[in-house]
């Protein structure tokens, strides 16, 4: 590594970590070059690079300002795990769904979708590519590729873990329809009906459905924004309610955007393994890092076989293919058989357009573009928010994924925000469907996966507007 | 109708209802158009025709002879239902793992597998339709084609069942991976851990897995092997039990192939509408009918929304696609919503390309092709096992699907049989996998889906011998 790419990595990480604000100006190249005892071109060319990354921007004769990072943290949940009335009947999906269903028309704009625009993919290369796998499939494939899936796009797959830094051999690897029935697959492998699963706070809303469905209970520990679930909380509940399972998102968690620290990953999975609890890892958005490299997985730390891996390229290159695999453990037999009895296989065809196009090369180059449109995207919207919310109000800028989690000013219900919005045509998500308790009530979860133009950008000013309003009338 | 074609249709029926059997002689041309008053080209017309649709050959100098029909039906199993010792706890999922997988195997002969020959199909030209469909995709089909599915693939659907006469709408479709999500979503649509599912005896392993794995109880009703379920049985059971759901396949069963008369499923749907049963219906083969028409489902008598109607493309035209669909009567919203939670979607290359293929036509051509192979080939599996196997073995020869259902000799194990037959590499289908109680244990599943050749009548021939060999064992 360069000297110039070493003092970027620094200070980027110095970002990530929150020590450099977003608005913060960063020392003039004289200090830093006084400071770090370098050339000034080697400070100018980490500037350039840090720019280049979307971290930094520079404004005329003020020197430069850090642009992505991290400004205003909405504050950490309450800890609440600590009667047994948190271990809870969870009781959500309804409201889920209505707020789900009331925002799938197409003319509304989609901040509240769960899914980016599709237009960030390479659909056109993907469909050329399936084009010619399937015209050249060999009919038998049909049988063969049944669960646990097709052998070539497994080993990808595992090449892929290995890259990372992860060993997963090929056999552990359970082809699944997306990533939410691999979850679903490994949560019915480790529980049974009445068990309890630990989940952070808030959560993605398809574990509480899933948790829901399956006749569970939830217990919510709480989630830093920046670097997830509490551990400390966490070993308290393990202790005192010995869940079956624990689900979670490590990296760039859904709502939240929090990246848990590569050592938090690690303790964390030496504390499950202590209390024997299998860990169901989400980590659908680890490939869209605006960092320097992929976050590594809490599966990377697992030597007991505890954690179910669960990933997909619904988010990050095929959506719509639907499929996702699992790499699950130890559990790996059980989870392969629960796919052959609940749906048999994943589709064939997406399966082989997958592994020739991962064979083919050209997915990193994807890539690297996706996570970079995404950081510039993230910049407009927070900069749009800042600009059109009422004082008050706090967001996260997480160095990854495609989620702001903002807080709106205290005793803005964003229930009321919600349906007040879809009236204009746009669609948010409210805070309580994050939750086993419907808490958050005076959050929502914005999505800046979708492409920046006037009516998005008009979007958030009418929603600021709304708020403006809803903050006025509590005050009266 | 023309007349030969009348009399063509009463003959085929009356060797489809068994009045007719497998090796009997037809009339002679002069003794049938002297007994139904027609000319003697008539007749010949009509034998003609029977002929070209596998039912009858003519045997030189001797005249004309029933080659299909049936023949030595097994018995009907008996009925076992009047005890409560009946309602069980299902576990058989280990059984059926360790039986299929064992067949898997590419060398492996499969005559155990349940998936008829992928050769069958017309994959070449479904590819070519998936390339230029995929090619042509509008990227926010990937967004709207979620759960409850393609509007175009919905659409096309409902024609069929509005052509077979049988009145779905749109709306009330959800496409499923494979009729096997589908059974699986309305089963839990409908019950609740701890309940009791009605089910036929001999039945379908997956409904045992998915009942077994959903923590669901089983109560066994005997099956006609030609008629189908025993409705007075079913009704004592439906009194005595209170099952939540009933889950049957109605046409062309796995593994018997009875197909249920359309007045016997008329009064079952009554019989589960007055105790107020929803009818989960699997009829995955109701396109592999070699009569003159489909026959119905119990969908098409339903009139309060009972019955929760599953199918796929899998056996019919597009193996390894995983499309299927469910048309639930009053569960849909149920069951569209447990999809979302469950797999979110299915692949949508795989829909819009089935949506084009049956757009443009060819689906009926190719289904007609199939249907006369696989009774082609049910005549020569037939022939072959009434040639090689010992006395005492008795055979369904069902109307349509591709499953033959064959009670060896009495005594005979057929999970031996499945362990010796293993080491020549042939596979079988057991008895005791399509039970409850692992009953069937002198019964074997054959597969007649796969191309007939040296090696499926040497496989036949070996499977002859070793059993020749186990009831010599036995009797002595």
């Amino acid at each position: 590594m360069k000297r110039y790419e070493q003092l970027a990595d620094d200070i980027a990480r110095s970002i990530r970590e929150g020590l450099l604000a977003r608005g913060e100006r960063l020392p003039s190249v004289r200090q830093a070059s006084a400071a770090r005892k370098v050339s000034p071109s080697t400070v100018f060319q980490a500037y350039y690079l840090l720019e280049a990354r979307g971290l930094i921007s520079a404004r005329e004769r003020s020197g430069y300002f850090v642009t992505g990072g991290v400004l205003g943290l909405p504050p950490l949940p309450e800890p609440s795990i600590n009667d047994d009335a948190e271990v809870t009947e969870v009781d959500v999906s309804e409201l889920v769904f209505e707020v789900l269903e009331s925002t799938r028309a197409r003319k509304v704009v989609p901040l509240g979708s769960a899914f980016p625009s599709p237009l960030l993919f390479p659909m056109a290369r993907l469909a050329k590519t399936m084009a010619a796998s399937v015209q050249a499939m060999n009919p038998w494939r049909s049988v063969e590729d049944i669960s646990p899936g097709d052998a070539e796009l497994r080993r990808q797959i595992a090449l892929r873990y290995m890259i990372d830094g992860v060993q997963v051999p090929p056999d552990e690897i359970v082809i699944t329809n997306g990533a939410l029935e691999g979850l679903n697959l490994c949560l019915q492998a480790v529980t049974q009906p009445g068990d309890t699963v630990l989940i952070g706070s808030p959560t993605f809303y398809a574990a509480l459905q899933s948790i829901e469905r399956n006749g569970l209970k939830a217990m919510d520990v709480p989630c830093h924004p920046r670097e997830g679930i509490d551990l400390a909380a966490m070993e308290r509940a393990l202790t005192q309610h010995k869940p079956s399972a624990c689900w979670l998102m490590t990296n760039f968690q859904n709502p939240l955007g929090s990246l848990m620290p590569d050592e938090k990953k690690k303790d964390m999975v030496a504390l499950l393994t202590r209390h024997n609890v299998p860990l169901i890892e989400d980590d659908v958005y680890g490939e869209l890092y605006f960092g320097d490299k992929r976050p590594k997985p809490a599966k990377a730390f697992d030597t007991k076989g505890i954690v179910m891996h669960c990933a997909s390229f619904s988010k990050c290159l095929a959506p719509g293919y639907r499929v996702g695999w699992t790499a699950p453990g130890r559990y790996a037999k059980t989870v392969e058989r629960l796919k052959l009895t609940t749906t048999l296989s994943t589709s064939v065809p997406a399966q082989i357009a997958l592994a020739s196009y991962l064979k083919k090369g050209g997915y990193d180059r994807h890539l690297r573009s996706l996570r970079h449109t995404l950081l510039l995207q993230q910049i407009k919207f927070v900069d749009a928010v800042e600009r059109h919310f009422p004082e008050g109000t706090r967001l996260t800028s997480p160095s990854g994924g495609y989620f702001l989690w903002v807080k709106l000013p205290d005793g803005v219900n964003s229930l009321e925000l919600h349906r007040a919005a879809l009236k204009h045509g746009i669609s948010i998500a409210p805070g309580p469907i994050f939750s086993s308790h419907k808490k958050y009530t005076d959050y929502v979860r914005l999505n800046y996966g979708h492409i920046w133009d006037d009516q998005i950008e008009s979007a958030i000013e009418t929603l600021g507007k709304i708020t403006h309003k809803l903050a006025a009338q509590k005050a009266a």
